[in-house]
């Protein structure tokens, strides 16, 4: 892995920090964009009240110079805002797990007798520094004409029909909809669902789809069982939290079809390759192929409900209700620029492969010369 | 990664080399197991005239002595049967790339000029290894009463109805169906319609899932993004060849519903705590939570078809049609065992990071001591 | 590699920061120890002006409650004190490579005109992460009963006379000395010598040796390359500044003498194995055999000298000769707590990977139980 | 890291497997150059009787076509040839641990009581698989007028004097050398030490020097710590069985140095940067800086030797002279070839890092546009 990254830092804690190694110097950050990043993480449909508390900034403690990438590690800090309300304050034991969450599995695992550090660590909190780390990847990806988005498919049992949209605008619609999501009808329908859902004191999970737009052919390799495309991009966004399930293009719909209806045909025009369709999600073979690679991500309901789920008392032993710790109702129009910010990650890592180098201007002439889908090349 | 493994051959050349480093020491290894895997992998319903000419057997080239492991890297070598056949034959170049295949991406990636080479690497023969690798992990899961198994759930759009068929039934049900599904009818709709399709001249696919029983709690963790046994599962089974989706339990189903009907109640009965559900695949949080681990795998139908397909010819220019080269018509039955064992691979290196040490007699001990979901544990 | 770490930061930007991941829970975290390991790496004869504006303190951001470690990545910081002075200062551009830096090889490597990024990430201001990191890592070797300490062996051309002190003796004498070295008369002709090379505007380098007392037998292994642990140990050891050259044992030293001289013979005393020397450094085999580990580092003169070298102004191409940076006389005395920082981390490593384990109490019983150097065992 | 290998197999067992993982397409790859990098692995003075019964050949299992790369990985097999009388032959079971040797620490950490598991895996018979790997390394850099190459600086207490003779000189008089050593009465006086040390029962270390002419700028970084181009070599060298020691140019010697004498001053002539000396060994700030790197490992002697040494029983406790096993008496005119292959791993490896790249055509026109040290680049 050419690019890394390492996160840490709890939900109640100072501050969320996060290491991003191998990036190429020369490379301009907008702080901006990273900060209008982390706000997309923030606002949407279905989010609970703490939301409002929190305002994410990132703060950039090292990597740049005159806002310009040095090649050295960017480290990124982003401040719990509400720390300073948690800190010294004595908090009482929580001993009730929530089925669904890291409470009971982190116990057995740890050790733990208070179940605190689950939560504070395995929270959805901590994917604020995965959309830091991700805004700064698609800025990198940007510079070689590659955009990456996303949009909610599926709230509930309320699904979208995006036939008829293409993809860019898919995604500059849900970047104003309230539930991410680009059809307005489906949207409308989200949008009573939530509302329904949340009187009704339980909550909701979704599909999200990320697409990557002017990737360059070959990305990923078949060589070797972990370098396939879509093993990494698998391995990324099945790491989200609450995320269990991804498919490349519709994939599990591909297998109800027979083969000759789901490939995607090659024609020539102009010496040039053109392919129709995309039922492929934009890799074949574990490589890129040129096309938007488009990813879903099942993203299970929030596990904490306001309706008390059957769970136990680890202190006492008694059979015992779960009780409510603030959450969202719905968190996957929030969830999109997450699933976004992984996959940036993962091709901005296989970019970086393909072209090597050490600086953007090393890497833009190399980047003019790869190979493309034409006869000739 | 403590268990990690590098593949090497191609499917016409002289033999299939799988290295497995990572082992401890004092594991019996079974090679007729071995290959007793590596034969489920060759026979069911759907495989094409190819099958029939290879009967891999496992040669052990390395790591054993007087049958078991000795902590030293495994080596395991699988002939290619026919290679003698092909030796020296001189071959027109290869230059129609096939939709949905290694073929033109692999050519723009490499800069083939004759796609042989895509061909060569790229192909579903290069499970071989993957399937004596995850064999020998296998044994080390059973002497730890882990037992990982495997069946079909769909082929096209006909679907199994496994309901009310306990996990360790399908496992053995299907290890002796043609189709590798449980559901008796669903099976035989499932052979006419493999029969029905290849007299189309079309080619089909389906949904694979592979459980693991009796794991413990602990694998996997949520303290940082790559350990967490989605992402690690998902990356290994995204990493098989023509599998393009992956989820853990029922994920994208989960989606559709509200949050109290899709999790996994924790009850109390005699101190020990029980789940009477298991919506969430095994694992909560990252972590295996003891419960089977379900892992659905979605297979795309072959993209080869004797129906020919628009390509075009990349040393002329010109539009073409595709030629068929040998190839099965329905992979599914025969890739369950491969799912099956890239499962056991990611189990097997998570456990042995859980529990370390570098002998069997070292680690069973420990296993003993685990915290299991137990009060007072 | 069970344990990781990053670092990030620039000697002028506005904090150093460290994250290490994959610490069991349960180990308790002295944030003193740290520090005075800190102050250790900013003391000791031979500093230059620069040491005595900084005090570093560590801060830590994640992965403790109640002053234990949870399991999840631990995130320090150490902001930079004098960061403040420079803020919005504009400084001329550097463009007079110093020779031995990383200056000239990074203006080439990163495109950098302005050279300052290379000073601010590649100089040895970063080593105090590693500290951090090694302090911590000290600490949890601490609880299995494993010391890590180290001393100056010679200054230029002042070298110790050690033979008659023992490791632990050696250790606790340095920690009181300015050299840091254990032999008083050599120590005093170090100082002598520091003194007149420092007024003779040039610098000293050196050799420190670290060793870790209490090694359990069975870190690292033979099976593979990159699981050797000289190897390991030498990758830690050589990624320090400065440093160019290790050797475990006297290695260098054995090349002259022949084979019967060098081993260790083995003895055997009421049931226990006995080696009445250590020539081969705690390692036979690439596996720690519960003698002390022995690493000999070698420093090279600091490349910043009063006295000016030839260089070359990159901006006008002139030659010229070189400018004064701010610098230390001899880092050896200093650099001391970093090669035994480095060597902590990589015995930290090697032990939770040998006793697997996710908190210490799980640890505790395993290393309880390995196999001893005893008959029987 | 974007080249890896795996090597697998035992001193007795059928075969030694090596995969190499990562190499770009389009690389010619010569069978007889590497066939004749194993010859020089098994010629020499001081080789014992051992070495006439085995005549290395490398056969590709793996990712070739054509004779040429084809981006998959490389399978390389040495078949033992003396296995066939090994074969089915009952061997007591070794107990009598020889020191310097995985025997002791072998049994300890995987709980053998047969010690052979050790001695079979941790022979230096494993780095016939390192030649192989480095051969091919080699012929990957020789398309970019990289060179790598190595010769013995000193064998026991005889040391050459190379001063007068250039690094390209040294290689190629060390390749028609007996003992490897370039200086022709320091070679004779190492033939005189091998015949009288041989006589004697005993065994020599020596100091081996590897070199590589002709890289480019900026291999390497300093910009984290796992990175530097030292740690890489340092690693890549003390992984080689009886390697303990490791030095970038003379290092140990430059510690006894004021900083003055031991710079490498820069001096520009017709707009190139010119550096008249080479004490930093090619490596500045971590990177490559143009300059040959000079490697420098110190080999024990040989643990084995014809007079016995104290040890113990393990199968009755009781302590005992060693046996002798056959073995070399001066291993170091062999593992020159050793050492240069590891070299050229790491070279090779962060040179595709650098340049990235999935075929030799991608990467040749990206070589010749490196940043070179000339002015205005």
């Amino acid at each position: 892995m050419t690019l890394r990254f390492l996160t840490a830092g709890e939900s109640h804690g100072p501050a969320l920090i996060a290491t991003l190694d191998g990036l190429p110097s020369g490379l301009k950050v907008d702080l901006d964009s990273i900060n209008a990043d982390l706000a997309r993480r923030q606002s949407g449909s279905g989010a609970g009240p703490r939301m409002k508390m929190e305002q994410d900034r990132a703060v950039i403690l090292g990597g740049l110079m005159g806002g310009h990438t040095t090649g050295a590690p960017l480290a990124m800090m982003i401040e719990n805002r509400d720390h300073a309300h948690w800190k010294g304050i004595s908090v009482d034991p929580f001993t009730i797990p929530r089925p669904g969450h890291a409470d009971l599995t982190g116990a057995v695992k740890f050790g733990y007798s208070d179940l605190r550090p689950a939560l504070e660590r395995a929270s959805a909190r901590e994917t604020a520094t995965r959309v830091a780390v991700g805004s700064v990847c698609r800025q990198l990806l940007a510079n070689f004409g590659i955009e990456v988005g996303g949009y909610v498919t599926s709230i509930g049992s309320v699904e979208a029909n995006l036939q008829s949209i293409p993809l860019q605008e898919r995604i500059s619609i849900a970047r104003k909809s309230d539930t991410g999501c680009p059809d307005p009808s489906a949207s409308q329908a989200m949008q009573t669902l939530i509302r329904e859902t949340t009187l009704a004191k339980d909550t909701l999970g979704g599909i999200i789809e990320a697409v990557a737009i002017g990737l360059p052919v070959g990305l990923g390799s078949f060589t070797q069982w972990d370098k396939r495309l879509e093993a990494r991009i698998g391995a990324a966004i099945l790491s989200i939290q609450a995320i269990k399930g991804v498919e490349i293009g519709p994939a599990f719909e591909n297998t109800r079809h027979p083969g000759t209806s789901v490939q995607d045909a090659i024609h020539v025009e102009n010496s040039q390759l053109i392919r129709p369709s995309n039922r492929c999600g934009g890799i074949e073979g574990g490589i890129s192929n040129g096309l938007p690679v488009i990813v879903r991500a099942a993203m299970k309901p929030i596990a904490t409900t306001l309706t008390p789920q059957s769970s136990v008392n680890l202190a006492t032993g008694e059979g015992i209700d779960t009780r409510y710790e603030r959450s969202d109702f719905c968190p996957v129009p929030r969830a999109v620029v997450v699933v976004e910010s992984m996959l940036a990650f993962v091709l901005a890592d296989a970019l970086l492969e393909k072209l090597g180098g050490d600086s953007l201007s090393e890497m833009r002439p190399r980047y003019e010369n790869l190979k493309k889908m034409r006869l000739g090349d």
